[in-house]
């Protein structure tokens, strides 16, 4: 194990969450806040100090292999939030500092389940900085980090491999550098839309930027109690179709700006990703319409709520808890699917599942006609037996560590329901749930022992899992 | 398709079905039933004509592959319920066709789910046909007919592959039907031990015939309103050691039997299975200790229980879904794990739990270190990538059915936990579920489309899921 390469980047992590932190830190001066500037400057001191420490030195063995990628990432998100929960637990609004890390954590892997009961009770600067966790997550730090230094001298694809979390690296330029800046400019380029989107709408700047960081990072953290209720029509149709675009694979974007139209639409996931939106929404619709006043209404809100919940995001415009159960249950369905893989959503991905139903189709047909060649395509080519491996692994873990995590919770003695969608919520980076943690309830009814096994779960679930059980392999540390 | 020898041995089904309701025949003259006397009567007569004519002519192509196989297995389990219905429908007791064919899809598929809300009503015969169908079904009526007649002169392993309740055939004996024979004999031998052990218990005749049909079965029918609450505890012990007794793959017992002692305990599930139950009774009764006047009460009830979930049996001595969350929740993770493959048990199997947990871990071990050759290995052998891939695939399959039925049953409107673990309960054949379908609750809250759903999950549980797709796949149909 390398450590001191795993050092360095973990200092270079710390040294841009300090520099992350100077946003809010200007947020405080505008808003004349005086305890949370002297709070968040300190912050930033001690981040930027032990970042400097870490990363003084560049390592002379800049060798980092899938071993130390795993487990630098892992750390990253790890360090970040537990420094990004200083300006809470500092200025006092957070008291538990356990509490104060499962509320960056849920920022940072960009789920908005928040343990906060009054949120409009924290200054703005901190409100601030609790939502901008998510804008930083969505792409993940370490693409960051790739976009402007070049750690290990050579593009380090493990590392890339490794970070999961925001769009897939691999596949658009042969340059990771270069990969990494085309995403951030598609990333900003949305961003700045929503932001103007919304200010056209005559919101003010603040709920503007703090619900367009939400939005774009797939995160969800509301800044008023009521969540989203008290939004205009248009806000609230506008950060629908918004969270939809950032639910999208970022290939098909940059297919779209390369002009490559046909291989754009070529894309299966994008297709199968609105047919499912279009779908669930039309069921919620017919199934929740008694509930409204108007059709017009039904709809609206079905698709911000299918919309939010497909794309892991969680802003909630009605308590949807209180609706049939027919459309509760398919929004727990929608929970476990997740976004497009290569998005900023989380989940399981709807190309997963594309891949899971696929592989079943086919094991019919052979189970039919043994002698039959049968082999899953996506994309009009076949998929590698790699690929198939990979996913069902991933589909076999994403079960067994949701179930283990719901029988340890369950110790609180919450009923099933409440404990199931905690934890689905938590392991696809959703927010809400259903009953004791729907969209009007909070996280703060768990004791430590199950904040801390959601923490887990966000954080495995960001990271697409494996970082993280690498991080706690014993084989990992083996000699 | 070859539709002329499906028809001949759906016609062998059925003759035998007659056959076997000799003995509720008998149990009517036992106890004056005249009514059921020549309803049951009836009903053979039907049974027999039906069987008779489909079976007149022995077909000349007696070619049965995978396709026939697949759908001659599906359509004798259908077409066993249905005539195996007719003695509750004719007999008035139960009113509902749809209600009717769920009893008996419950007995066949051993999973003990009841729509009845008064199980004591019913006539002696009725209660006994109902508790020898999970007899019946326990091993599996095609490998009785592959004990006493060969259908296509060959040994038909395709139908043996796709009759797959029931302990696995293939590897026993090098003749289907001496396999099928031996599996008989342990089948029968453990059968009548319970019975001796239960009527030395000063249990009636009765009653120790029907429970051991449903022990043996892993069925789960109770004969009283109060489940098996009211027996004494030499009784309710009993039925714990051969529930668990039911659970063991039978090629162990078959090892035992040829004296290979080294063999036998090398095979990992029953171990696993075995370690599965410490754990989760020594768990649960910690949990629930303070529930009961003694610790040995506590041992007593939590050891009836597990053994009767983990082996999907479904009978209960007391109505655990008034325990703690955490009982509950470990309840639910026994129920999707299930006994040993090769048992007469339901569920995933444990030796799929242990599969994909391994692949897990062999993933884990490939992503830090991936010029690594990790490979998986069980029983001491490495195991091939054809079984690892019918592992995935039937667990994705298990998944994707478990919540589209949930889904299509929410319709009814009743509680997540509800649906979901009597969906669970469904497709792992154990019985009761939680909340409204609970142990003290029953069935009948459900409408006619959910029943149907929840016919079609108990037997696509109880087929291994791939006869029934098979069944309803276009592919199979086409020319």
């Amino acid at each position: 194990m390398n450590y001191k390469i795993i050092g360095y980047t973990l200092g270079w992590v710390l040294k841009i969450e300090a520099l992350c932190m100077l946003l809010p830190l200007i947020c405080a001066v505008c808003y004349d806040e005086e305890q949370c500037f002297y709070v968040i400057l300190t912050c930033i001191g001690i981040a930027f100090a032990v970042g400097a420490l870490l990363s003084y030195k560049a390592p002379k063995n800049k060798a980092m292999y899938a071993k130390e990628g795993f487990v630098t990432v892992a750390l990253s998100w790890i360090v970040m939030s537990i420094f990004g929960a200083f300006p809470f637990v500092f200025s006092g609004y957070i008291k538990d500092f356990a509490d104060a890390v499962f509320e960056t954590v849920s920022g940072f892997t960009t789920t908005g389940a928040s343990i906060l009961t009054d949120v409009e009770a924290l200054p703005k600067s901190l409100i601030f900085w609790r939502s901008f966790t998510h804008w930083i997550g969505g792409m993940g730090v370490l693409v960051f980090l790739m976009a402007i230094v070049q750690l290990s001298g050579s593009d380090n694809i493990f590392l890339m491999k490794a970070e999961s979390p925001g769009p897939n690296v691999s596949k658009l330029a042969p340059k990771v550098k270069s990969t990494a800046k085309i995403l951030y400019l598609i990333y900003i380029f949305f961003t700045v839309s929503e932001i103007v989107f919304l200010l056209a709408g005559k919101m003010d700047l603040f709920s503007a930027l703090t619900l367009s960081f939400g939005t774009a990072g797939t995160g969800g953290f509301a800044i008023l109690n009521s969540g989203l209720a008290n939004y205009t029509s248009y806000q609230q149709i506008v950060i629908t179709v918004f969270m939809i675009i950032f639910g999208v694979d970022f290939s098909f974007y940059y297919l779209i700006m390369m002009r490559k139209f046909k291989d754009a639409f070529k894309l299966e996931e994008p297709r199968a990703y609105l047919a499912i939106i279009i779908v669930s929404v039309t069921l919620i619709t017919v199934n929740v319409a008694p509930m409204f006043q108007s059709f017009g209404e039904a709809i609206k809100h079905s698709a911000f709520q299918v919309g939010s919940i497909i794309t892991t995001t969680g802003y909630s415009t009605v308590d949807f808890d209180k609706w049939p159960a027919f459309s509760k249950t398919l929004i727990v369905i929608l929970m476990l699917c997740g976004a497009c893989a290569g998005s900023t959503g989380g989940g399981m991905k709807v190309s997963r599942i594309m891949l899971l139903l696929k592989s079943i189709v086919k094991e019919i047909k052979i189970a039919a006609h043994p002698r039959s060649a049968v082999k899953v395509k996506m994309n009009g080519r076949f998929v590698e037996h790699e690929t198939m491996r990979a996913v069902n692994v991933y589909f076999a873990s994403y079960m067994v560590i949701a179930f283990l995590s719901v029988l340890i919770i369950s110790i609180d003695n919450f009923d099933f329901t409440t404990n199931f969608t905690a934890v689905v919520s938590a392991i696809s980076n959703i927010g809400p749930g259903l009953a004791k943690v729907g969209p009007a309830c909070n996280f703060s009814i768990y004791s430590p022992l199950s904040t801390t096994v959601l923490i887990f779960d966000m954080l495995i679930g960001r990271l697409e899992i494996f970082p993280i059980l690498v991080l706690f392999s014993t084989s990992t540390w083996k000699k």
